[in-house]
């Protein structure tokens, strides 16, 4: 991997920045100014060191790449294209069309060799850190003397916008703290926002902040300057013991003659007049569209020797670690393919009921058995491990210099935080990767679980402290619209389960679950389900709500009333249950932890728990009642909680909120006669 | 305000620490460690600074004080109760009690004296950013020379868990670029979080943060040396071209022999052992419970002859800038009212409907009109004015030292834009304080939208670029559950207005709402309503929903279908209705641009709106279906956006997603014969 002479360095680079003229000109959207003035330093970056196997996107020890500065698409768009990825010239010409492999924003999973979705600015940032975590624990847990299988850096294209954002900043300080050598950030420092110069709102002091934060800095004044930044990429790739800032000074949309430097080359299309100037400026023929010269496009593939190279001599490596250390490699291989080992749920308990447990207090054990077995699932939480109990013993913590720990504790932050779990699961060889913080705090972290949830990737975000049921750190932390807004999100399976062995048939569900998932635990106590039948509880979460009791005197499976509810409610359920059973009154409790997997049952089988028919049907649960209409129906009545909570012992307030069975019994009375 | 000799100090500080330990110990609830570590701090803070009377807590010139880390609400609490707050002992006695004064974490408007609610990490430091921005702006605006009618202090206590979360540090980077020398944090630098020592996931040089990010430092080495932090307040007040954060050395739970320097002193009650063990230590009766001494009570009460004295002064001096400035004082005492002056709305357009308008443009004449009657509304967007059309015209940006500006310009900073926002609101004087970005980042402010509404303060939040109809840049960027899911948070009322008019009508009903507001927009050009009807159109956006359109066929107000929809769906609907009404069908449309309101009419109009008898109903609206149930029934049929969205042409993304009129007319097919 070299750099070209500087004549056919300007034409490739002047590639990068006429595809990107032309396909946001053609689409009449998108983003110019960023890949014209970030062209010298992805051409810098991508020629001159990205081990990456174009023809292979999926190989394992591949150097990641993220464009954190997603509106600028144009840009990876253009390198995939060159450097010979299965994305056709064609494919750029549809920029942003529907069903294109170029949208508007990189999308993971729509285009090869997108590491990761971005656009939403500082997501990219704070997922290559995560990325950079996996990468330093895998390869402590698989590398051996001489036997280096887990060995990569991560890039990651940042923007202004993207070290503005606070997703990106506790991102950061985490990867200074914990010193990942190889992580390396370009800073395309272009001085311009959208809606302006930077000093409009950003004036810090960037190189000092990262400093601060245990970074190693380095600046280059000129982004032209190839052999400039080729120096500095050595250079943060000579510090191990600190991830790496290269502040870069760019012109935005550089070598557009009326607009470079300006926000105006920013997020419109430069306009046709302008696209020639800019050729011409550029000395590119003002008439040709989509011009890719032989020369560059040669230079470009060496792109694709070079890959099959370096991957067959990463494959020789692996050989030889596979021959001695089989045991591990065959580990690496399951851990690298997704694949959970044999036995991996043989340890999860079973409780017996013999006493009232809160549902984070079986996230534990269900975390310890299942880490047990697989010895890449890492997570943490953000400083209330002792809340959430999600921490595997007999392992360490993650602390200052040391990223290679399973308990990775993440400080107070919880945006980070998902979005370096999203960067784990993005990786690859990490299994179920998982964050954990009070169910209140999802909010802090909604744009990264979003994110999660687009991207469709395996991770799991644990929230404890579920509600009201809290008590008394009060309104501040009592979740009552979380749970439905969490179930608002495509993709996300929303658990919360109603008892402790439900909370460990949604840890089976979850593990084999090819989505992201959410689970829920109480922070109160609460009776245990039937213990002697927690096959039948497991098979029920799995097809996400099932009859968990019903009055004996039902015939043909119809019952007159349907009593609806999800985890610290389903007690309440039941013990209205039990009032209504004995006054002869047909009932039916349904309990309901994932609404999405029910969702996705057949219809004959929705059908069998919640029958048509029956329209006499009462929800319970502790939060707002808006969208559970969609199986009370019309007639129907919900208890929840359409107002924030309050401070007190917890069961003060379900009782003055009229959570309670005696609420439920009422409110089966006003519906059946 | 002097502080006391030695001895008297210790009394005074003693008594803060007991007080917050027994309360904290009666609840068997609660955080002891921060009020015994921070106590010296506040007590410095409180009895030599801060300028405060008790007995009127909203005196508009009083110095605010924010208590970040809100957990040690028995901080806030003791010093209210001994300054002389309507705070009874009594009510500290019911710490963490239903319906007392003290509940777990500060709550705005529960207790005299909070100037907001914290307790979510960050929030605090952030609102207090924004408070300082409204004293300097409103200072600017009123003041005059030698009339220094607006002229306060904003202090924050933080503590290292703000200091972590990502909306403190946007914030913070703001307050640094703008220069705000009255704001002033003192930093509980205790090295213990909840999890144990701060080290093993906070080791970034603090101090240089703040620094690289414009703020002036000082340090204390030891939290108990009253002189130490009595000079750094006033260095702090002395530069007044930047804030200042004082970093001050605590010992966490201060006094407790076994547990004071250990996470174990955070979280928990002490246990009575050990109540006894830190009171001896604190050379207190350890028998004694909420026990003021006399001297402490005398010392602290100076506060209430003091703040009579502050008030009193003030009031003089306001009376001599309203004989001075008589118009410029009754603008003033109209603002700090919270009221609007006459004529308000008179300048609001209407649009006649000759061309299409996107929602998003009417947003800029309704703020500039608002503005252009009433001088201290302020606000401004996150690097995304050009699109979301809130800048206000013939006013200036806020830039670097420059806070005094009414186009506040956030950088790309959701979160810290919406605590800043909150703090704007709480101050006093703004006047409907609003923020701007797409839909899509309310995610990413949601934890400051969720305290405005749990606050119930009179602020607006604006989202343009509202759904799938953003098109091009792809599902990173469409809102498709945000809609739904900021309708579920208690007290705020979302708008999605349906074209231009409507949105007007928005804006005026927010304006006279004393509630948080959400306004929508749209990114696409949308048909505007009827001209001629304008003020019915304001009407019905006042009451939530209205009926906008019905065949006239329909006899005794009952048709036979009912399409509900909002925002730009709403067009949708009027195609279908058209189709629909042609072919014989008695149809109805509602336009629902704020279900919130619609929810507090009563139930009559309700009723004629969507009257019970017809279950035949459909709803269209761009994004997701669950919640829309509510108001259809278990009959009707949902049209909307369950999955995420497209890069692509809008129109082409409305028409593969089945957002199309035939679509609504095929489902009137399914339930009407």
């Amino acid at each position: 991997m070299t750099l070209a002479n500087s004549d056919l360095q300007k034409l490739a680079i002047n590639t990068i920045r006429t595809l990107s003229i032309d396909a946001v000109q053609k689409a009449n959207s998108g983003h110019p100014g960023l890949p014209m003035g970030a062209a010298a330093m992805a051409y810098t970056l991508w020629q001159g060191h990205l081990r990456h196997n174009p023809k292979n996107p999926d190989w394992d020890n591949r150097d990641r790449f993220v464009l954190s500065a997603g509106h600028g698409s144009m840009l990876i768009y253009s390198l995939l294209h060159l450097t010979g990825y299965d994305l056709s010239l064609e494919e750029l010409k549809n920029f942003r069309q529907w069903h294109s492999k170029t949208p508007g924003h990189p999308e993971y999973g729509e285009t090869p060799g997108v590491e990761t979705t971005t656009g939403p600015l500082g997501q990219g940032a704070a997922t290559a850190v995560g990325m950079a975590l996996a990468e330093a624990y895998l390869a402590a847990y698989f590398n051996r003397d001489g036997h280096e299988v887990v060995d990569h850096y991560t890039y990651a294209l940042v923007s202004d916008g993207d070290l503005m954002e606070g997703v990106a900043i506790e991102a950061c300080a985490l990867a200074g703290h914990w010193g990942l050598g190889k992580l390396i950030f370009l800073y395309d420092d272009n001085k311009i926002t959208l809606d302006g110069e930077t000093d409009m709102t950003f004036t810090e002091d960037v190189k000092t902040r990262f400093e601060s934060q245990g970074w190693h800095t380095v600046t280059v004044s000129d982004g032209n300057d190839t052999a400039a930044i080729d120096a500095a990429i050595k250079d943060a790739q000579s510090v191990s013991d600190k991830p790496t800032i290269i502040l870069i000074r760019t012109i935005i949309g550089y070598g557009s003659p009326n607009k470079q430097g300006t926000s105006s080359a920013h997020g419109s299309p430069l306009g046709e007049d302008e696209v020639r100037a800019a050729k011409e400026q550029l000395g590119w023929d003002p008439d040709a569209q989509f011009l890719v010269p032989g020369e560059a496009s040669e230079h470009f593939l060496e792109a694709l020797d070079n890959g099959a190279a370096l991957e067959s001599a990463w494959d020789a490596k692996f050989d030889a670690y596979k021959a001695a250390f089989p045991e591990l490699a065959a580990a690496y291989e399951l851990a690298f393919a997704g694949e959970l080992p044999d036995g991996w749920d043989a340890g999860l308990p079973v409780f017996d009921g013999e006493k009232k447990v809160a549902t984070r207090n079986a996230i534990s054990p269900a975390i310890n058995e299942l880490a047990a077995k697989i010895p890449t699932m890492i997570g943490g939480d953000a400083d209330l491990a002792g809340s959430t109990k999600t921490l595997i013993k007999n392992a360490n913590n993650t602390g200052h210099g040391d990223a290679t720990q399973r308990n990775v504790r993440f400080g107070v932050r919880e945006h980070g935080m998902g979005a370096i779990v999203n960067g784990l699961a993005l990786h690859g060889g990490i299994i179920k990767p998982y964050s954990a913080t009070f169910l209140q705090f999802s909010d802090y972290m909604r744009g990264a679980i979003r994110l999660g949830a687009l991207m469709d990737i395996p991770t799991v975000y644990v929230f404890t402290h579920d509600s009201i049921g809290l008590g008394e750190d009060g309104p501040t932390h009592q979740p009552v619209e979380h749970i439905m807004s969490l179930r608002l999100i495509p993709n996300l399976y929303v658990f919360r389960p109603a008892d402790a062995n439900e909370m460990i048939g949604a840890w089976k569900a979850i593990m084999q679950l090819d989505h992201p998932a959410v689970v829920i635990g109480s922070r109160q106590s609460l009776e245990v389900l039937d213990g002697d039948n927690v096959e039948g509880i497991h098979e029920g979460v799995a097809r996400g709500a099932y009859i968990l009791a019903e009055s004996a005197s039902i015939k043909k499976g119809r019952p007159e009333v349907i009593i609806m509810a999800t985890g610290s409610e389903v007690e309440i359920a039941l013990e209205a249950f039990s009032a209504l059973d004995d006054e002869g009154v047909k009932t039916r409790v349904v309990s309901m932890p994932c609404w999405e997997l029910f969702d996705a049952q057949d219809e004959e089988y929705q059908d069998f728990v919640l029958p048509p028919e029956v329209d006499a049907r009462v929800s319970i649960e502790a939060g707002v009642t808006t969208g559970w209409q969609k199986y009370v129906g019309a007639y129907g009545i919900t208890i929840g909680v359409d107002m924030f909570g309050a401070s007190a012992p917890y069961q003060k307030i379900y009782e003055e909120y009229g959570l309670t069975a005696q609420a439920v019994v009422e409110a089966v009375g006003e519906l059946v006669e």
